[in-house]
């Protein structure tokens, strides 16, 4: 494989910044946006089992009823593609079965060769978590498709901004998650910085690496 | 900037897996720990608060004693460098007042200049989240940390393994967090696989772009 340079990973993640303000006349092109979208797919889970949806909004009507839920931002409108990543709320033993089956399947396994990675998961998740946790464990394998999102758009030099500052209960409505088996958690807009986008000129500020990192 | 093509950082996300076996004997060369070290502080965050710390284990004998609290799974101890993840108990004024005091001599602003930003953040965090939800809003950030580290290692060809089957509280005692202002959350190993790691050559495997992935 061609790895990328420490520099060239370093000079990504220093370049992007949560854009506050997109060229709503530049699309991503297609075949960058199909790159971003497998990212998206191909984010590593707990146990494999990806408990989310990743809903593309592009329609502008579609785009622009989410606004007044985001602080009426207009980043939902402006971007390209515009990412709600939501978790699921419960994991059965169905679910469970599916994604064995999956597994099995594509792997040629023997069917019981799994049985005891089927029994750790259904321990796990399905019968050891009570009430909101199944959807809080979901949250936070949202967060890490969020954060491989962000980082795998930098690489590829498309702008992005992190949404947290919605209403998950409106947006669901919207989607159509209402009453269903997943739940809105958080967003991110990707597309292209406008020109005049104030916010892409500020210094980035962080802590110093001493107050963040201990080394043991 | 130079960005990558989406075809090399597809490759990349395809190239990764959760490594089970690391070579002992391989170290991560400093330059790219650095980068990826670096790549930890820059993650984006919740109003830029970073409510976390990075504890990097190297230290043989402490990477030892996190095993009986891993499943005891041999990461810790095989791979390169053991990150573990902790999140913020409590946001305060005070630590508010650090991040406002930061951002505005860093970027040359007049003494109260985010005041607005300022009052945003102790209504939304401070005052706005009680009981353990600081602790889970941190959490969150930690993941798009993990999320960010793991595609950033991925395109720098490191191998790393999330790891979610740890005791947090034997975690807090061993790392000395125990009674502080940070709990562990998750941890990831990182480091280069084994040549007899079996994992490395299965099939990557993942629900269908069509069931994950909804265009709107």
């Amino acid at each position: 494989m061609n790895s990328a340079s420490p520099e060239s990973l370093l000079e990504a993640l220093q370049w992007r910044y949560a854009t506050k303000k997109f060229d709503a006349a530049r699309p991503i092109p297609a075949p960058v946006w199909s790159a971003l979208e497998r990212s998206l797919v191909l984010t590593p889970s707990s146990y494999g089992l990806q408990p989310w949806k990743f809903l593309v909004v592009t329609d502008p009507g579609a785009k622009r009823s989410l606004v007044p839920h985001s602080w009426n931002q207009t980043q939902p409108v402006e971007c390209s593609h515009y990412v709600v990543f939501a978790a699921r709320r419960t994991v059965d033993e169905a679910y469970i079965d599916r994604w064995v089956a999956l597994m099995t399947s594509e792997r040629g396994l023997p069917p019981n060769a799994l049985d005891g990675y089927r029994n750790m998961m259904v321990g796990g998740v399905a019968k050891g978590m009570q009430g909101s946790r199944v959807f809080e464990w979901a949250t936070c394998q949202c967060y890490i498709a969020l954060g491989q999102f962000m980082a795998s758009a930098a690489v590829l030099g498309i702008d992005a901004c992190p949404m947290e500052g919605i209403v998950p209960a409106r947006y669901d409505e919207i989607l159509g998650l209402a009453g269903g088996d997943y739940g809105t958690v958080v967003a991110c807009a990707a597309g292209y910085r406008a020109s005049d986008d104030r916010n892409a000129t500020l210094k980035k500020v962080r802590f110093p690496a001493a107050d963040v990192v201990t080394t043991i």
